[in-house]
């Protein structure tokens, strides 16, 4: 699974457990993103890892949000679990006597750490609790907070 | 190559092609790259249909800037050869009845696209006119404009 898909599955299973409200199996929320649990599993290891989600071991174990959705941002689930970065300089070697080559890097380095943190700067601004909010609720059933 | 590191090459060789000042062969920009000329001429030819190089073909062809360096941006390169964005939406099927699965796609696709529209409004403040500005010019070199 691709890095940046990863960061989609993850505010997903992080909204199925808010939704919720309580424990779900990795089953149970691989019934809502429909995909292999074990799949599932590897990310929600990194969410906990992260803590953003307690896991409960065992058969009647599973994952619960490890904090109140208004305390989550995408930002913190994107650095959970999206990979190493939005843009890559390339990791060829530096060609001798080519000014071009010996500075390029670092200028680009300088450009991506701008244009990634002005993403960062809106995945901060959202909370899960603006993403469940999304959510229509049946009747009946209360949003958690 | 990762679409996230053909941009990184991509500007690269834009500034190679800016700092020279004329056309060069694929195995030249090779030279200061250190990579295979294969490889830059895919990423060459997307810069070519992007309308940001001229490709000249034959044994004494190569490849020249298209416009000036102030009237391409990063923005430019990312769009020419940067790949299919920065986020993805997994494509999983949607689960029946599970209210989550259902809306989750479209909230991620608007949050999604405010992240990269801040990633590209800094990327199109950049011009390959601040890149090369930042490459030494030996003496007795003038610089493009």
């Amino acid at each position: 699974m691709a890095a940046n898909t990863r960061f989609a599955v993850g505010v997903h299973l992080l909204t199925s457990l808010a939704y919720m409200g309580g424990t779900m199996t990795s089953e149970e929320l691989a019934g809502s993103v429909v995909t292999n649990a074990v799949v599932l599993r590897r990310i929600l290891a990194r969410l906990e890892k992260a803590g953003l989600v307690t896991g409960h071991p065992g058969r009647k174990g599973g994952f619960a949000l490890a904090r109140p959705v208004s305390a989550i941002t995408l930002l913190d689930v994107h650095r959970a679990v999206g990979g190493n970065g939005l843009f890559a300089v390339h990791a060829n070697r530096e060609a001798k006597h080519c000014p071009v080559s010996a500075c390029i890097k670092g200028v680009l380095t300088d450009v991506f750490a701008k244009a990634e943190g002005a993403a960062e700067g809106e995945l901060r601004r959202v909370r899960l609790a603006d993403v469940v909010a999304r959510v229509p609720v049946p009747a009946g059933k209360k949003k958690q907070t």
